[in-house]
Protein backbone atom coordinates (compact mmCIF):
# COMPACT_ATOMS: atom_id res chain seq x y z
CA UNK A 1 0.00 0.00 0.00
CA UNK A 2 1.58 3.51 -1.13
CA UNK A 3 1.76 6.19 1.48
CA UNK A 4 0.29 8.84 0.53
CA UNK A 5 2.13 12.20 -0.41
CA UNK A 6 1.77 14.79 2.25
CA UNK A 7 1.04 18.59 1.60
CA UNK A 8 3.68 20.40 0.42
CA UNK A 9 3.09 24.51 1.80
CA UNK A 10 5.74 26.68 0.33
CA UNK A 11 6.55 29.95 2.18
CA UNK A 12 8.96 32.93 0.72
CA UNK A 13 9.65 35.97 1.36
CA UNK A 14 13.12 38.34 2.08
CA UNK A 15 15.18 38.50 5.16
CA UNK A 16 13.32 39.23 8.08
CA UNK A 17 10.24 39.32 6.53
CA UNK A 18 8.65 37.57 9.08
CA UNK A 19 8.58 33.84 6.61
CA UNK A 20 9.80 31.66 9.91
CA UNK A 21 7.40 32.57 12.11
CA UNK A 22 4.79 32.53 10.06
CA UNK A 23 5.75 28.57 8.92
CA UNK A 24 6.34 27.86 12.71
CA UNK A 25 3.09 29.10 13.54
CA UNK A 26 1.48 27.44 10.61
CA UNK A 27 3.42 24.37 11.47
CA UNK A 28 2.40 24.05 15.04
CA UNK A 29 -1.07 24.28 14.21
CA UNK A 30 -0.50 21.31 12.75
CA UNK A 31 -1.62 17.83 15.07
CA UNK A 32 1.12 15.31 15.44
CA UNK A 33 4.94 14.62 15.49
CA UNK A 34 6.72 17.21 14.50
CA UNK A 35 10.20 18.00 13.52
CA UNK A 36 12.40 20.70 12.64
CA UNK A 37 15.12 20.55 9.99
CA UNK A 38 18.01 23.34 10.21
CA UNK A 39 20.37 24.08 7.33
CA UNK A 40 22.07 26.25 9.51
CA UNK A 41 25.33 25.86 10.83
CA UNK A 42 27.02 28.04 13.80
CA UNK A 43 29.58 29.05 11.78
CA UNK A 44 30.35 32.10 13.15
CA UNK A 45 29.17 34.67 16.39
CA UNK A 46 26.37 36.67 13.84
CA UNK A 47 25.00 33.39 12.56
CA UNK A 48 25.25 31.59 16.56
CA UNK A 49 22.84 34.59 17.97
CA UNK A 50 20.25 33.98 14.71
CA UNK A 51 19.78 30.34 15.08
CA UNK A 52 19.63 30.49 19.46
CA UNK A 53 16.73 33.22 18.09
CA UNK A 54 15.23 30.74 16.19
CA UNK A 55 15.60 27.82 18.52
CA UNK A 56 13.86 30.02 21.00
CA UNK A 57 11.22 30.87 19.15
CA UNK A 58 10.44 27.11 18.89
CA UNK A 59 8.13 25.03 21.28
CA UNK A 60 9.44 21.63 23.21
CA UNK A 61 7.06 20.00 20.98
CA UNK A 62 9.68 19.86 17.98
CA UNK A 63 12.41 17.42 17.64
CA UNK A 64 15.18 19.14 15.82
CA UNK A 65 17.46 17.98 13.03
CA UNK A 66 20.64 19.99 12.03
CA UNK A 67 21.64 19.53 8.39
CA UNK A 68 23.55 21.72 6.68
CA UNK A 69 23.75 19.82 3.07
CA UNK A 70 22.73 15.87 3.15
CA UNK A 71 18.75 16.99 3.68
CA UNK A 72 17.25 14.90 0.71
CA UNK A 73 18.69 11.94 2.31
CA UNK A 74 17.55 13.41 5.84
CA UNK A 75 14.64 13.53 4.72
CA UNK A 76 14.07 10.41 2.62
CA UNK A 77 15.21 8.88 5.62
CA UNK A 78 12.94 10.54 8.69
CA UNK A 79 9.65 11.31 6.68
CA UNK A 80 7.68 8.36 7.87
CA UNK A 81 8.40 8.79 11.29
CA UNK A 82 6.77 12.78 11.17
CA UNK A 83 3.48 13.89 10.53
CA UNK A 84 4.68 17.31 10.52
CA UNK A 85 8.40 18.68 9.21
CA UNK A 86 9.32 22.54 8.88
CA UNK A 87 12.88 22.93 6.89
CA UNK A 88 14.12 26.59 7.54
CA UNK A 89 15.39 27.60 5.03
CA UNK A 90 16.08 26.58 1.05
CA UNK A 91 18.65 29.68 0.67
CA UNK A 92 20.87 28.23 3.36
CA UNK A 93 21.32 25.24 2.39
CA UNK A 94 22.04 26.60 -1.38
CA UNK A 95 24.73 28.07 -0.31
CA UNK A 96 26.22 25.92 1.66
CA UNK A 97 26.47 23.42 -1.52
CA UNK A 98 28.19 26.61 -3.25
CA UNK A 99 30.56 27.11 -0.37
CA UNK A 100 31.02 22.80 -0.68
CA UNK A 101 31.46 22.95 -4.18
CA UNK A 102 28.58 20.02 -4.06
CA UNK A 103 27.17 19.11 -7.64
CA UNK A 104 23.90 21.32 -7.88
CA UNK A 105 22.56 19.45 -10.50
CA UNK A 106 22.28 16.11 -8.52
CA UNK A 107 21.60 17.30 -4.78
CA UNK A 108 18.47 19.67 -5.94
CA UNK A 109 17.41 16.79 -8.56
CA UNK A 110 17.77 14.39 -5.58
CA UNK A 111 15.98 17.17 -3.00
CA UNK A 112 13.40 17.56 -5.22
CA UNK A 113 12.67 13.78 -5.39
CA UNK A 114 12.24 13.42 -1.59
CA UNK A 115 9.86 16.40 -1.64
CA UNK A 116 7.34 14.52 -3.64
CA UNK A 117 7.60 11.31 -1.88
CA UNK A 118 7.86 12.78 1.19
CA UNK A 119 4.65 11.28 3.31
CA UNK A 120 3.95 14.46 5.98
CA UNK A 121 3.24 17.68 5.60
CA UNK A 122 6.17 19.51 4.69
CA UNK A 123 6.88 23.25 4.83
CA UNK A 124 9.64 24.73 3.77
CA UNK A 125 10.82 28.10 3.97
CA UNK A 126 12.72 29.57 1.11
CA UNK A 127 14.31 33.35 0.64
CA UNK A 128 13.82 35.69 -2.14
CA UNK A 129 17.04 37.01 -3.44
CA UNK A 130 16.38 38.27 -6.70
CA UNK A 131 14.96 41.88 -6.66
CA UNK A 132 17.89 43.92 -6.03
CA UNK A 133 20.19 44.86 -8.67
CA UNK A 134 22.27 42.15 -10.28
CA UNK A 135 25.49 41.21 -7.90
CA UNK A 136 28.70 42.06 -9.02
CA UNK A 137 30.22 38.94 -8.63
CA UNK A 138 29.61 35.54 -10.35
CA UNK A 139 29.36 33.60 -7.55
CA UNK A 140 26.73 36.11 -6.07
CA UNK A 141 24.96 35.67 -9.32
CA UNK A 142 25.05 31.83 -9.48
CA UNK A 143 23.47 31.68 -6.18
CA UNK A 144 20.82 33.85 -7.12
CA UNK A 145 20.39 31.98 -10.14
CA UNK A 146 20.13 28.55 -8.51
CA UNK A 147 17.75 29.71 -5.87
CA UNK A 148 15.19 31.11 -8.18
CA UNK A 149 15.05 27.99 -10.25
CA UNK A 150 14.60 25.95 -6.81
CA UNK A 151 12.02 27.94 -5.74
CA UNK A 152 10.04 28.10 -8.88
CA UNK A 153 10.14 24.24 -8.95
CA UNK A 154 9.36 23.81 -5.41
CA UNK A 155 6.40 26.17 -6.03
CA UNK A 156 5.51 24.14 -9.16
CA UNK A 157 5.08 21.27 -6.86
CA UNK A 158 3.43 23.26 -3.95
CA UNK A 159 0.05 22.94 -2.92
CA UNK A 160 -0.54 26.18 -1.53
CA UNK A 161 2.27 29.24 -1.46
CA UNK A 162 3.09 32.07 0.49
CA UNK A 163 4.63 34.96 0.02
CA UNK A 164 5.62 36.93 3.60
CA UNK A 165 6.44 40.60 3.23
CA UNK A 166 6.72 42.40 6.90
CA UNK A 167 5.18 39.72 8.58
CA UNK A 168 1.99 39.68 6.29
CA UNK A 169 1.41 36.10 4.38
CA UNK A 170 0.25 36.28 1.32
CA UNK A 171 -1.38 33.69 -0.60
CA UNK A 172 0.15 33.40 -3.93
CA UNK A 173 -1.24 29.63 -4.69
CA UNK B 1 -10.92 62.21 28.42
CA UNK B 2 -8.84 59.92 26.43
CA UNK B 3 -7.66 61.05 22.35
CA UNK B 4 -8.65 58.13 20.27
CA UNK B 5 -5.51 56.41 18.58
CA UNK B 6 -6.03 57.43 14.64
CA UNK B 7 -6.28 55.06 11.96
CA UNK B 8 -2.32 53.99 10.94
CA UNK B 9 -1.67 53.00 7.19
CA UNK B 10 1.88 51.19 6.32
CA UNK B 11 2.64 51.73 2.97
CA UNK B 12 5.90 49.61 1.80
CA UNK B 13 7.72 49.02 -1.27
CA UNK B 14 10.95 48.84 -2.78
CA UNK B 15 13.02 52.03 -4.29
CA UNK B 16 11.26 54.05 -6.98
CA UNK B 17 8.15 51.64 -6.42
CA UNK B 18 5.89 55.08 -6.41
CA UNK B 19 5.24 54.17 -2.25
CA UNK B 20 5.80 57.68 -1.50
CA UNK B 21 3.56 59.31 -4.12
CA UNK B 22 0.66 56.53 -3.36
CA UNK B 23 0.81 57.78 0.55
CA UNK B 24 1.05 61.30 -0.53
CA UNK B 25 -2.08 61.43 -2.54
CA UNK B 26 -3.42 58.94 0.22
CA UNK B 27 -2.91 61.01 2.72
CA UNK B 28 -4.22 63.82 0.94
CA UNK B 29 -7.26 62.50 -0.09
CA UNK B 30 -8.20 62.87 4.23
CA UNK B 31 -9.48 65.97 5.60
CA UNK B 32 -7.78 68.28 8.01
CA UNK B 33 -4.45 69.72 9.32
CA UNK B 34 -1.84 67.78 7.60
CA UNK B 35 2.25 67.47 8.21
CA UNK B 36 4.91 65.69 6.38
CA UNK B 37 7.49 64.32 9.14
CA UNK B 38 10.83 63.86 7.00
CA UNK B 39 13.38 61.91 7.65
CA UNK B 40 15.91 63.12 5.11
CA UNK B 41 19.00 65.03 5.99
CA UNK B 42 20.38 67.51 2.61
CA UNK B 43 23.92 65.58 3.28
CA UNK B 44 25.03 65.37 -0.41
CA UNK B 45 24.29 66.25 -3.84
CA UNK B 46 22.14 63.53 -4.99
CA UNK B 47 19.52 63.64 -1.41
CA UNK B 48 19.19 67.18 -1.96
CA UNK B 49 17.87 66.47 -5.23
CA UNK B 50 16.00 63.71 -4.29
CA UNK B 51 14.40 65.93 -1.23
CA UNK B 52 13.76 68.73 -3.92
CA UNK B 53 11.87 66.22 -6.02
CA UNK B 54 9.92 65.18 -2.90
CA UNK B 55 9.01 68.64 -1.66
CA UNK B 56 7.90 69.84 -4.95
CA UNK B 57 5.27 66.80 -4.69
CA UNK B 58 4.31 68.36 -1.60
CA UNK B 59 1.39 70.47 -2.23
CA UNK B 60 1.62 74.15 0.28
CA UNK B 61 -1.54 72.39 2.32
CA UNK B 62 1.31 70.54 4.31
CA UNK B 63 3.44 72.00 7.36
CA UNK B 64 6.74 70.69 7.23
CA UNK B 65 8.81 68.79 9.55
CA UNK B 66 12.43 67.61 8.90
CA UNK B 67 13.58 65.43 11.56
CA UNK B 68 16.30 62.83 10.96
CA UNK B 69 16.99 60.86 14.44
CA UNK B 70 14.10 62.32 17.30
CA UNK B 71 10.75 61.09 15.32
CA UNK B 72 9.54 59.73 18.48
CA UNK B 73 9.54 62.63 20.61
CA UNK B 74 8.57 65.09 17.18
CA UNK B 75 4.98 62.69 17.23
CA UNK B 76 4.77 62.75 20.45
CA UNK B 77 4.72 66.28 20.41
CA UNK B 78 3.10 67.80 17.31
CA UNK B 79 0.50 64.97 16.84
CA UNK B 80 -2.38 66.48 18.86
CA UNK B 81 -2.03 69.62 16.04
CA UNK B 82 -3.15 67.43 13.06
CA UNK B 83 -5.57 64.97 11.76
CA UNK B 84 -3.15 63.56 9.11
CA UNK B 85 0.68 62.90 10.04
CA UNK B 86 2.83 61.48 6.75
CA UNK B 87 6.13 59.89 7.83
CA UNK B 88 8.60 59.09 5.28
CA UNK B 89 10.56 57.10 5.78
CA UNK B 90 11.31 54.39 8.12
CA UNK B 91 14.32 53.22 6.59
CA UNK B 92 15.87 56.57 6.33
CA UNK B 93 15.67 56.97 10.02
CA UNK B 94 17.57 53.70 10.99
CA UNK B 95 20.25 54.49 8.29
CA UNK B 96 20.24 57.91 10.36
CA UNK B 97 20.20 56.07 13.90
CA UNK B 98 23.12 53.70 13.08
CA UNK B 99 25.42 56.41 11.05
CA UNK B 100 24.18 58.35 14.52
CA UNK B 101 25.56 55.41 16.83
CA UNK B 102 22.02 55.69 18.79
CA UNK B 103 20.68 53.18 20.86
CA UNK B 104 18.14 51.35 17.77
CA UNK B 105 16.47 49.41 20.82
CA UNK B 106 15.28 52.32 22.81
CA UNK B 107 14.61 54.94 19.61
CA UNK B 108 12.38 51.97 17.95
CA UNK B 109 10.79 51.14 21.44
CA UNK B 110 9.99 54.99 21.51
CA UNK B 111 8.76 55.28 17.76
CA UNK B 112 6.43 52.36 18.51
CA UNK B 113 5.06 53.45 21.20
CA UNK B 114 4.54 56.96 20.15
CA UNK B 115 2.94 55.34 16.88
CA UNK B 116 0.26 53.62 19.33
CA UNK B 117 -0.74 56.60 20.74
CA UNK B 118 -1.00 58.58 17.61
CA UNK B 119 -4.39 60.63 17.85
CA UNK B 120 -3.65 62.02 14.06
CA UNK B 121 -4.54 59.45 11.22
CA UNK B 122 -0.80 58.33 10.69
CA UNK B 123 0.77 57.45 7.14
CA UNK B 124 4.19 55.34 7.30
CA UNK B 125 6.15 54.64 4.53
CA UNK B 126 9.30 52.24 4.75
CA UNK B 127 11.46 50.56 1.74
CA UNK B 128 11.26 46.82 1.70
CA UNK B 129 15.26 46.44 1.31
CA UNK B 130 15.74 42.03 2.03
CA UNK B 131 14.86 40.77 -0.87
CA UNK B 132 18.37 40.91 -2.81
CA UNK B 133 21.24 38.28 -1.52
CA UNK B 134 22.79 38.89 1.56
CA UNK B 135 24.90 41.93 1.64
CA UNK B 136 28.93 41.00 2.16
CA UNK B 137 29.40 43.42 5.07
CA UNK B 138 27.93 43.82 8.42
CA UNK B 139 26.51 46.83 8.99
CA UNK B 140 24.25 46.49 5.76
CA UNK B 141 23.26 42.98 7.23
CA UNK B 142 22.31 44.62 10.92
CA UNK B 143 20.33 47.43 8.90
CA UNK B 144 18.79 45.03 7.14
CA UNK B 145 17.61 43.00 10.29
CA UNK B 146 16.86 46.08 12.31
CA UNK B 147 14.63 47.22 8.46
CA UNK B 148 12.47 44.04 8.52
CA UNK B 149 12.11 43.58 12.34
CA UNK B 150 10.60 47.56 12.45
CA UNK B 151 8.77 47.01 9.42
CA UNK B 152 6.97 43.88 10.88
CA UNK B 153 6.30 45.81 14.03
CA UNK B 154 4.77 48.48 12.59
CA UNK B 155 2.70 46.21 10.24
CA UNK B 156 1.42 44.50 13.30
CA UNK B 157 -0.29 47.14 14.36
CA UNK B 158 -1.39 49.03 11.03
CA UNK B 159 -4.97 49.26 10.09
CA UNK B 160 -3.84 48.82 6.81
CA UNK B 161 -1.09 48.09 4.84
CA UNK B 162 -0.12 48.07 0.81
CA UNK B 163 2.68 47.04 -0.97
CA UNK B 164 3.33 49.22 -3.98
CA UNK B 165 5.39 47.50 -7.17
CA UNK B 166 5.96 50.18 -9.77
CA UNK B 167 3.25 52.14 -8.97
CA UNK B 168 0.50 49.88 -8.02
CA UNK B 169 -0.62 49.53 -4.41
CA UNK B 170 -1.68 45.94 -3.17
CA UNK B 171 -3.68 45.94 -0.10
CA UNK B 172 -2.32 42.69 1.94
CA UNK B 173 -3.82 44.11 5.36
CA UNK C 1 -8.72 55.38 -40.53
CA UNK C 2 -6.34 55.39 -37.03
CA UNK C 3 -5.08 51.85 -35.92
CA UNK C 4 -6.48 50.51 -32.71
CA UNK C 5 -3.95 50.95 -29.75
CA UNK C 6 -2.98 46.84 -28.84
CA UNK C 7 -3.28 45.47 -24.90
CA UNK C 8 -0.34 46.44 -23.02
CA UNK C 9 0.57 43.47 -20.96
CA UNK C 10 3.82 44.23 -18.53
CA UNK C 11 5.17 41.87 -16.47
CA UNK C 12 7.64 42.53 -13.67
CA UNK C 13 9.45 39.87 -11.38
CA UNK C 14 13.06 39.62 -9.61
CA UNK C 15 15.84 37.60 -11.29
CA UNK C 16 15.10 33.80 -12.49
CA UNK C 17 11.67 34.68 -11.07
CA UNK C 18 9.64 32.76 -13.79
CA UNK C 19 8.32 36.03 -15.57
CA UNK C 20 10.34 35.38 -19.14
CA UNK C 21 8.69 31.83 -19.29
CA UNK C 22 4.79 33.45 -17.53
CA UNK C 23 4.68 36.32 -20.20
CA UNK C 24 6.11 33.81 -23.15
CA UNK C 25 3.54 31.47 -22.69
CA UNK C 26 0.80 33.79 -22.23
CA UNK C 27 1.90 35.80 -25.81
CA UNK C 28 2.03 32.51 -27.53
CA UNK C 29 -1.82 31.58 -26.44
CA UNK C 30 -2.26 34.76 -28.65
CA UNK C 31 -3.29 34.38 -32.28
CA UNK C 32 -1.36 35.96 -35.33
CA UNK C 33 2.41 36.59 -36.23
CA UNK C 34 5.02 36.81 -33.26
CA UNK C 35 7.80 38.57 -32.94
CA UNK C 36 10.42 38.74 -29.94
CA UNK C 37 12.30 41.43 -29.27
CA UNK C 38 15.20 40.55 -27.53
CA UNK C 39 17.38 43.33 -25.97
CA UNK C 40 20.50 41.07 -24.74
CA UNK C 41 23.45 41.02 -26.30
CA UNK C 42 26.33 38.09 -26.56
CA UNK C 43 28.61 39.97 -24.60
CA UNK C 44 29.98 37.27 -22.23
CA UNK C 45 29.88 33.47 -22.07
CA UNK C 46 27.74 33.83 -18.94
CA UNK C 47 24.97 36.13 -20.97
CA UNK C 48 25.78 33.99 -24.05
CA UNK C 49 24.21 30.83 -22.60
CA UNK C 50 21.32 32.86 -20.72
CA UNK C 51 20.83 33.58 -24.24
CA UNK C 52 21.19 30.52 -25.77
CA UNK C 53 18.62 29.17 -22.69
CA UNK C 54 16.30 31.69 -23.67
CA UNK C 55 16.18 30.85 -27.62
CA UNK C 56 15.74 27.13 -26.53
CA UNK C 57 12.25 28.25 -24.67
CA UNK C 58 11.17 30.03 -27.98
CA UNK C 59 9.11 27.65 -30.63
CA UNK C 60 9.71 28.27 -34.48
CA UNK C 61 6.75 30.46 -34.64
CA UNK C 62 8.20 33.50 -33.64
CA UNK C 63 10.44 36.07 -35.65
CA UNK C 64 13.54 37.45 -33.53
CA UNK C 65 15.01 41.08 -33.17
CA UNK C 66 17.96 41.47 -31.18
CA UNK C 67 18.41 44.95 -30.59
CA UNK C 68 20.25 46.33 -27.43
CA UNK C 69 19.58 49.87 -27.82
CA UNK C 70 17.10 51.18 -30.33
CA UNK C 71 14.20 49.96 -29.33
CA UNK C 72 11.62 52.88 -29.90
CA UNK C 73 12.60 53.16 -33.16
CA UNK C 74 12.24 49.18 -33.56
CA UNK C 75 9.07 48.71 -32.01
CA UNK C 76 7.69 52.00 -34.27
CA UNK C 77 9.10 50.05 -37.34
CA UNK C 78 7.97 46.29 -37.00
CA UNK C 79 4.66 46.99 -34.84
CA UNK C 80 2.17 47.07 -38.01
CA UNK C 81 3.83 43.61 -39.20
CA UNK C 82 2.91 41.67 -36.78
CA UNK C 83 -0.10 41.22 -33.91
CA UNK C 84 2.21 40.10 -30.65
CA UNK C 85 4.89 41.58 -29.84
CA UNK C 86 7.02 40.20 -26.99
CA UNK C 87 9.89 42.70 -25.67
CA UNK C 88 12.32 41.14 -23.01
CA UNK C 89 13.18 43.16 -20.51
CA UNK C 90 13.45 46.75 -20.06
CA UNK C 91 16.08 46.35 -17.26
CA UNK C 92 18.80 45.10 -20.02
CA UNK C 93 17.98 48.02 -22.22
CA UNK C 94 18.13 50.59 -19.60
CA UNK C 95 22.16 48.36 -18.37
CA UNK C 96 22.55 49.17 -22.86
CA UNK C 97 21.51 52.38 -22.45
CA UNK C 98 23.75 53.59 -19.55
CA UNK C 99 26.75 51.60 -20.80
CA UNK C 100 26.83 53.45 -24.39
CA UNK C 101 26.13 56.28 -22.37
CA UNK C 102 22.74 57.53 -24.47
CA UNK C 103 20.51 59.99 -23.71
CA UNK C 104 17.90 58.26 -20.84
CA UNK C 105 15.36 61.27 -21.04
CA UNK C 106 15.13 61.28 -24.99
CA UNK C 107 15.19 57.39 -25.31
CA UNK C 108 12.76 56.54 -22.52
CA UNK C 109 10.61 59.20 -23.38
CA UNK C 110 10.56 57.42 -26.94
CA UNK C 111 9.84 54.35 -26.47
CA UNK C 112 7.15 55.02 -24.14
CA UNK C 113 5.71 57.22 -27.01
CA UNK C 114 6.09 53.79 -29.36
CA UNK C 115 4.75 51.94 -26.75
CA UNK C 116 0.86 53.86 -26.64
CA UNK C 117 1.05 53.73 -30.38
CA UNK C 118 1.96 50.10 -30.57
CA UNK C 119 -1.12 48.41 -33.00
CA UNK C 120 -0.08 44.82 -31.74
CA UNK C 121 -0.81 43.09 -28.57
CA UNK C 122 2.40 44.31 -26.56
CA UNK C 123 4.15 41.95 -23.77
CA UNK C 124 6.74 43.98 -21.89
CA UNK C 125 9.35 41.86 -19.20
CA UNK C 126 10.71 44.12 -16.79
CA UNK C 127 12.78 43.53 -13.55
CA UNK C 128 12.03 44.67 -10.54
CA UNK C 129 15.74 45.80 -9.00
CA UNK C 130 14.68 48.12 -6.10
CA UNK C 131 13.96 45.44 -2.94
CA UNK C 132 17.58 44.98 -1.60
CA UNK C 133 19.71 47.55 0.47
CA UNK C 134 20.84 50.81 -1.73
CA UNK C 135 23.41 50.16 -3.61
CA UNK C 136 27.22 51.51 -2.84
CA UNK C 137 27.99 53.15 -5.68
CA UNK C 138 26.32 55.90 -7.68
CA UNK C 139 25.86 54.52 -11.34
CA UNK C 140 23.63 51.05 -9.53
CA UNK C 141 22.29 53.52 -8.22
CA UNK C 142 20.88 55.65 -11.25
CA UNK C 143 20.31 52.19 -12.93
CA UNK C 144 17.67 51.30 -9.85
CA UNK C 145 16.13 54.78 -10.38
CA UNK C 146 15.66 54.79 -14.01
CA UNK C 147 14.70 51.21 -14.44
CA UNK C 148 12.05 51.74 -10.87
CA UNK C 149 11.00 54.70 -12.53
CA UNK C 150 10.36 53.28 -15.70
CA UNK C 151 8.79 50.18 -14.44
CA UNK C 152 6.12 53.09 -12.99
CA UNK C 153 5.07 54.54 -16.20
CA UNK C 154 4.44 51.55 -18.57
CA UNK C 155 2.58 50.24 -15.24
CA UNK C 156 0.34 53.51 -15.41
CA UNK C 157 -0.36 52.27 -19.26
CA UNK C 158 -0.55 48.83 -18.88
CA UNK C 159 -3.93 47.44 -19.12
CA UNK C 160 -2.41 44.11 -17.44
CA UNK C 161 -0.04 44.27 -14.79
CA UNK C 162 1.44 41.00 -13.02
CA UNK C 163 4.35 40.46 -10.79
CA UNK C 164 5.47 36.79 -10.95
CA UNK C 165 7.64 35.40 -7.86
CA UNK C 166 8.92 32.05 -8.21
CA UNK C 167 6.91 31.10 -11.08
CA UNK C 168 3.61 32.04 -9.80
CA UNK C 169 1.85 35.21 -11.53
CA UNK C 170 -0.47 37.76 -9.64
CA UNK C 171 -2.34 39.95 -11.48
CA UNK C 172 -2.08 43.09 -9.96
CA UNK C 173 -3.90 45.43 -12.16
Amino acid sequence: MAEKRGKIVFVIGGAKSGKSGFALRSASACEGRRAYLATAQAFDREMEERIARHKAERSEEWAVHEEPVRIAALLKEIHPVYDVLLLDCLTLWISNLLLGERDIEAETGAFLEAVSACSATLFIVSNEVGWGIVPDNALSRKFRDIAGSLNQKIAAVADEVYLVTAGIPVKIK
